[in-house]
């Protein structure tokens, strides 16, 4: 029996409403299992994924901790100290069958080994001493990736980490030099909401990286000091954090390899790809297909050194390296995320449990987000349609669409479903018949 | 012929004047070797230092780059970019004798690789990859410490990195629950410039730590809110950085054992010890005396480790691990400096080169601030006192009194000299008989 606990990167550094993307630790459920959530998990998923999983939902606790500082939006990390959810936690472990064997944090948090240890369940914490002080923000730091990726001799974009504005204003026009376009990322951030893509004029494609803004400078010298005037304090949140500027690559493909850092070393666990259309991800597939075999090689390798490089710094636990490739194959390392990604639930229990892709690895797990032009509508009415269109997940034939993420009551916007497949032609031919039998014409 | 740069912490995280504590590259130079200062040195102080070092003044070449953002009183690190002092230092540098052979820059700044690599001398800079992607403020920063300590296995004292002031709070007065007193560092400064020291109550000596600041805590239960809501700013530099609050080691000793990290791995240089008076540094000692020899061991073997982390890290060159000792022997590390300290220049050209304590190793050098109650005094008046007083530095005795970093015009306060000396009593007596030179009563 384990505990298993849905905090999200530590608000003081970053924070958006995490009520449904929280709910992924569902996959994670066994039997027994006690699970900390920002918010009871909707019935009709929980109901939806163990049934896919296997897993007992009688046997499983739902520990909700107070709402603390972010209106539980998200799990505020000294709402775990509070001195009666610490009572119902350790309740929870002890009416539950047999010892605390494991914990999973989904952030590398200092305030998850002190929560822990007021359990006498730090031992359970992978690299409890080094997040107890701070290391889960250095690991996670798309800044202090820079150093460590140029010492492990990993390739990186030619860029720079700017502690000010004034560091900005010299490297942007030396940046800008290259692809005639420059990233502008905020050092904890996710999924491309962190990114501001700069760029000198229109002459390349910028539709597919994962920039929440797209800014076309001015055509005057002092463009690059507008744009910072404006911008800076976003980037740098005021100030807090250092600000990496990254000569942006054109025309690429965005594919991450997963690793798993133990004390005895570490090992990969998974590829994907994240597609962005108009600097959205819309599309998260694993494993990562189609790369040319020295591509794949190069992503493994760099991506081997960094969690290596990120093991000896003392960081225990999953991590992720994402990459870009151009058509020339040209591959190089974006950012590395300490913690358990939005991408742990699709090759973990989905692809590895639910699907056994080791047994069958000609299947593909890909992800989507509602699109915005499906009807409301909720988790059973999206099955019972996908049903109808005869292409809901069937374990008999392993292929079909599941609900990985749901839609949270309170919350705006659809949920996230996966289709499994074999090739991208049937991923198409789900797609179509969902919206044909959604959004019939 | 080397490339010296008297650069000291980048000043966008923290400067003060360092115009006379820059001139201890003097010590370092060698015929022949180019000098960027942030003031040309003093004449008597250049005349003073080549002469016990035996290097030739006349062979030396100074370079002074504009004076940038700070009035000159630091370098600022984006002035040696500047065309025309970079145009300066490639004449200065093919008009020196032979080829440039290395480079030594005090502080692992990013525009330092990019000086280099302009003046084709990338592959000199220790670690270059590294820095240049700001790993120099990540190696040099207080809180990270914590963490790649915590990950070594390394002692440090019961703490805790902060983001908010929310999370000092709630640590505070945990931590004050052990001696009575709290350190409250500022991520980024340096000899206990840094530091505040926030005491509960009045029961033990406060007087020897590198602290600038005393808090002493009202009464009541909101002492610690008032000191915060007061101090916060200050420690986080309005939230730029983290902050370390850390249990106080009451009537300890601070030491220090430097390491160098070179690609083939970390070898160690030197021990020292540091004395505080009313919370400021007064007395600087070379090597550390009188550990027992458990305490070395520890000293030495935690300094290996941190070294051996950071090296692992990417950072390459000098580095110090501080540590304060107690009475009974417990010894915990305090932080970690990636830089040529304020220590270097003494085991190093001092005692290495001008003394030669590899082969007189009961020597010791024993750095000293002018105390207040001397009147204003020049280089050459201070050394005819100590010559009068039979006390000047004498190569064929190898003891007594020199000046290791000089007073600069328009610089207030006095200078820095050194006592060579067999044990405590001798320099006692020399510090004695310049008192009595210099006030006689």
């Amino acid at each position: 029996m384990r505990l298993l606990i849905a905090n999200e990167v530590d608000p003081m550094l970053s924070w958006v409403d995490f009520r449904s993307y929280s709910q992924r630790l569902l996959w994670f459920a066994e039997d027994g299992d006690v699970l900390v959530l920002p918010v009871a998990p909707p019935a009709a998923f929980l109901r939806h994924a163990t049934s896919l999983t296997g897993t007992d939902p009688a046997s499983l606790t739902f520990l909700v901790p107070p709402p603390g500082r972010y209106q539980g939006k998200v799990i505020d990390p000294y709402s775990l100290l509070d001195p009666a959810f610490m009572d119902r936690t350790a309740k929870a472990l002890a009416a539950a069958p047999g010892p605390t064997t494991g914990l999973l944090s989904c952030w590398p948090s200092p305030l998850v080994p002190r929560y822990a240890a007021a359990l006498g369940l730090r031992h359970l914490v992978p690299g409890a001493a080094f997040i107890d002080q701070g290391g889960g923000e250095l690991a996670n730091s798309k800044a202090e990736f820079r150093a460590i990726a140029a010492a492990a001799g990993v390739p990186t974009a030619p860029g720079a980490v700017c502690r000010s504005s004034h560091e900005a204003a010299q490297e942007i026009p030396r940046l800008l030099a290259g692809t005639g376009a420059v990233l502008v990322k905020q050092a904890h951030n996710g999924a491309g909401a962190g990114n501001q893509l700069v760029v000198r004029d229109d002459d390349h494609r910028t539709d597919h990286v994962g920039a929440k803004l797209l800014h076309r400078l001015g055509p005057g010298p002092d463009a690059i000091a507008h744009y910072l005037a404006e911008h800076w304090a976003w980037a740098s949140r005021d100030d807090r954090h250092p600000v990496v500027v990254e000569e942006f690559q054109p025309a690429s493909r965005t594919v991450y390899a997963e690793y798993l850092a133990e004390d005895t070393g570490v090992r990969p666990t998974a590829t994907g790809e994240l597609d962005y259309r108009e600097r959205r991800l819309v599309r998260e597939s694993t494993p990562a297909r189609g790369l040319p075999a020295d591509v794949r090689q190069r992503l493994l390798a760099g991506a081997a050194r960094l969690a290596e490089a990120y093991r000896s710094l003392g960081y225990r636990g999953h991590l992720s390296a994402d990459a870009v490739v151009d058509a020339t194959g040209r591959l190089v390392f974006t950012e590395l995320n300490a913690r358990v990604t939005g991408s742990l639930h699709l090759y973990g229990p989905i692809a590895g449990r639910v699907v056994d892709t080791t047994s069958h690895p000609g299947l593909s797990v890909t992800q989507h987000r509602t699109p915005a032009h499906w009807p409301a509508l909720d988790l059973d009415d999206f099955l019972a349609a996908a049903t109808a269109a005869d292409c809901a997940y069937r374990p008999e034939t392993r292929r079909g669409v599941l609900v990985s993420l749901p839609s949270v009551p309170g919350v705006r916007g659809g949920f996230d479903f996966c289709v499994v497949h074999r090739d991208r032609a049937e991923e198409d031919d789900v797609l179509r018949r969902l919206d044909g039998a959604l959004c019939p014409s």
